[in-house]
């Protein structure tokens, strides 16, 4: 202990910052099921269970890739001059208890990127609700990881990535490769797989109106651990990093049901959860990056400008069924390029945004950091999601998009009030198959 | 680092210290969707999104005041003798990510200190449940956490502030500023906007008790968070609070259900759920400050007394919806003079209670500031709650009430089950308008 | 501070350390609530509260135990040659605020280990739902907590406890006390009530899967608390033992998925949620003892294992109504055992598994620590219910389970849908009665 002391902390373990590393890592786990319950609460009854599914499966098929190959792939040095990790912690070789990264354990710090690649494959089921066949969801996933996510998290994080290291682009906490990937991967998907029967002609309204708003809880209260764990460490910037987390979901919030107002004339609970979830895309990215003014206005801009956004598959015509686009590539390009003006040295420890005296040039860098991330995850989507439809097919057939995924994919109903709270009894659907648990 | 050492940990960040903080704030972040779905879930069908949304526009409504102008009113010096804070902090000014407060960033001490302002204007809403005017909710929530909360704050636990300052009464964590204000400004919004249609005559049923054990588990674990994270650091007088937390949580559900089994005949899980909070709410003040044997006598008290208390309302004829008042206001009061008995040296680090040797000075300090803050909390936000009736309305219109504010405010239903587990399609009211997000 | 820099961290608290604990601790005891919700989702209408509430009085029941004597008796001391603690600490004697255990405080470490016992309880609910008369159970619980988890707890974690001290047997988290104690409690008590009325005959579908999912997911976020906390301490060890629970979560719910699949056809959420349980009680024991590789086998076995035990009750005739036994008995054992097989050095700090040098040796410690924890705790539990049963009846009348627990025994409804979303009343039954609280 005394050799760490004269060095500085870089060498040893803090268990201070260890101890917030941990309890982010849960943090963001919890956002999978959050996000579930999200989705969930606004698909139609007949597919509550088939939108949880996609999210619990996320879960664990991007944990198998990532600790097999993805985690070495993004942050096992570098093999291609910033495109790609390398392969020496393939089966998280050469890293042991004792391992560090920074003052953290390195298994922590993997166990944390890995919790994001898990979230970011979930978020994209949202633009394929109710008709995706789920075999095919169940391939997509552990590849995609791969192909997509996985080069990303490198070119951002990775030690040498191109982003990063070389362009000098900033992403605090995942505008690229949480938000902005999931939500072009969720376009591509989309396209891919059409529109649900009834698209643009029926209401298909949110079932479960609480479950979202449970959902919407749970997320922003993961999103502090996504956001002020990317801090790494129990530090003045993760306290920094929290603050802009809650004070963008707010103003998000509010842009949203300020809008609505002025537009529709009822401000609504699914706006509001919406709204808030915008404004903490947008400040996914700048929330270690940008003043306190900067977080406010990140989100009152994505709130805004988002609740027209999930408007505009109406009139393009993709059925981006649950606003991943809408959502998560609008909020997550607003909270990236915005870094560009509001970016203050005191967070940054250098570079400075166009509002605080450090010129076009940031804006510039992320710009094409946008572009480029948006360009490749939509594109490696599409021709992967075409390769799958190729393959096995990608769409639920129609007899089961009309009869609803849950019965007939995962022979079970969300809800079955045999015996109703009034004591009438319900007869049961002879449909029904009884599953191996009571 | 080395000057650290030499100086004590004072002036210098402690991760440990500032880990702990960053869960405790998140936890009590947590802790208003966890109301939100309490409440919620205690309602009836046609206004259960109206009481999440008044929550979840709180946290945005709080957060934003808290910003400008709160945090400084509440702990930016002291310029009127104890009474207020000062405007040297008005919109953050001088806080940076390097700021410390004691061993944590000064950041994360005015977050964590702001989701305490937010869950108490959150509280205030089950007193006026299912008849409110959001419009009036809008423009009430801001204006109340300046014109109560704020200034309570400031006594309490501001610098100079008169209670603990001046005065010496205790509170650790909330009794005065957060459950005694809550409960008593609920009283006086209940009472400005008069009962619901059907008060007294109407069985008005809590539409979905999951949905309150839900929100009641939620709370209890946030709770930790707003308790155990009131000592600023991970230390030992935090592992007390926590402890005392669970533990007054638990002889309050005991006490409650005992009275319940006695006086009805049945023990509720509303009444499990309730007691819980009640010896929550007492021990608030009071768990940094009371013995172990104090905090079980503590919660014991307030589940058996709120049990009753709850009850109150329907004699004096004031219509506290969800008993914010039968909860808050008599559990607060009843956990904030119990310090004067259980008080004990090795937690205060000083003052001690009658049953430990104390004297009686300590109870009438405790006496005398609740009367204090309940005066002051009631007046105030009954004025406020006049001024805004006279100025915009407070109460829904009959129509609206009897409807419900879902559908007639927000343009939602909680629920759509269109087609039921069962496979029964049911016709959907022609009344209800399709949401702009599907 | 000097001193203890001289002399290592022993004596003195180290502020990450009580971070994490702290954090953990808040976690584990939000399983509890996690576990009523999951249990709840899975039986019918008529009984979901019932359900609830045993796991919420577990909480305040096993608190009350704990401190009394529970603690004390687990680990105060040993005062039998390994069979039982000692009374030094009943009533929580002789520990202050400033008491520590290692480097965290004593009253921390006793209630994070509270937290453990207070879900073993609950746990063994799942076996007797919708029949066990509920004063019974409020008897049964303290009297089992201390006549089987704290003999237990002592003999794993206790000072000088047999299993580990003297036998060598290793359980990093509680796979003896926790998981093994409850499943083979769990037989024994379903054994003494009988099946369910209609039991192999009525379709008992859960009544609510999203009510599952959600309590699966917190769960899950609690397992880390669990798990990583009982490192006790911000460390390696924590960090590995938090990324082997996630790792063998994922196996199991890949491996139950995948026997269904085969099996029935068709992958359920029922069998996502309690496959990933299902590894999540496997990797309790063996997280901090075996290799990441051990930790992704350990799931995938007790996942596999796991679909098929849960049928063994309609086989064998005991009605394991929420199969406490199929997962949790035979998880635990599972877990126990493979720690035979994948201890590693670097993380038990010696022993070794078969698979790595280690010989038999460890492996036939493990199996005798199993046979003797399921013997005990099934033995005591059947003789205390036959008493309980004796006494005051442990059963439920026919009547009450015919028409649910719910309205019957708390006099509620879990739901009261009195107007539904879609604005048609639905008459109330007179038979409800109404509440105090509306």
């Amino acid at each position: 202990m005394e050799i760490v002391l004269a060095a500085g902390k870089a060498p040893a373990l803090d268990t201070g910052d260890t101890a917030w590393l941990l309890a982010a890592t849960a943090l963001v786990l919890l956002m999978t099921p959050g996000l579930a319950l999200f989705y969930g609460g606004m698909v139609r009854t007949k597919s509550v269970l088939n939108m949880l599914m996609m999210s619990f499966v996320s879960i664990a098929l991007v944990t198998v890739v990532w600790l097999t190959a993805g985690y070495s792939l993004a942050f096992g040095g570098d093999s291609a001059g910033g495109l790609i990790g390398g392969l020496k912690h393939v089966g998280m070789a050469d890293i042991g208890p004792q391992s560090l990264h920074g003052s953290v354990p390195t298994l922590l710090f993997a166990t944390f990127q890995l919790t994001f690649a898990i979230i970011t494959a979930a978020l994209v089921s949202g633009a394929v609700a109710d008709r995706a066949k789920f075999g095919a969801w169940l391939v997509f996933v552990p590849v995609w990881a791969l192909l997509v996510y996985v080069p990303v998290a490198h070119w951002v994080w990775g030690p040498g990535g191109w982003i990063l290291a070389h362009l000098g682009a900033l992403d605090f906490a995942g505008g690229l490769p949480v938000e902005i990937t999931s939500g072009a991967s969720g376009l591509a998907l989309c396209l891919v797989l059409g529109p649900r029967l009834g698209f643009k002609k029926d209401a298909m309204r949110p079932h479960n109106l609480p479950m979202v708003m449970l959902g919407a809880g749970l997320l922003w209260f993961g999103w502090f651990g996504f956001n002020a764990g990317s801090a790494l460490g129990a530090s003045g910037l993760a306290a920094a990093a929290f603050l802009n987390t809650l004070a963008a979901g707010c103003t998000g919030l509010l842009g949203w049901l300020f809008v609505e107002q002025k537009r529709d004339g009822h401000p609504t609970t699914l706006g509001a959860a919406s709204g808030a979830v915008a404004g903490l895309v947008a400040i996914t990215p700048s929330c270690g990056t940008v003043s306190l003014l900067g977080a406010l206005v990140v989100g009152l801009a994505a709130g805004a400008v988002c609740s027209y956004a999930v408007s505009w598959k109406f009139k393009l015509n993709y059925d981006d069924s649950l606003d991943v686009v809408g959502v998560h590539l609008v909020g997550g390009v607003i909270g990236t390029l915005l870094i560009g003006l509001f970016a203050v040295e005191d967070m940054t420890g250098g570079a400075k945004g166009l509002l605080y005296g450090g010129g076009p040039a940031l804006l510039g860098k992320q710009l094409l950091a946008v572009v480029v991330v948006a360009g490749y995850a939509f594109a490696v989507t599409y021709a992967l999601g075409k390769v799958i439809d190729k393959l096995m097919g990608f769409r639920a057939s129609e007899e089961q998009e009309h009869t609803g995924l849950d019965l007939t994919v995962h022979a079970e109903t969300a809800y079955d009030h045999g015996v109703l709270g009034h004591g009438a009894p319900v007869a049961h659907s002879a449909a029904q198959k009884v599953t191996s648990q009571a």
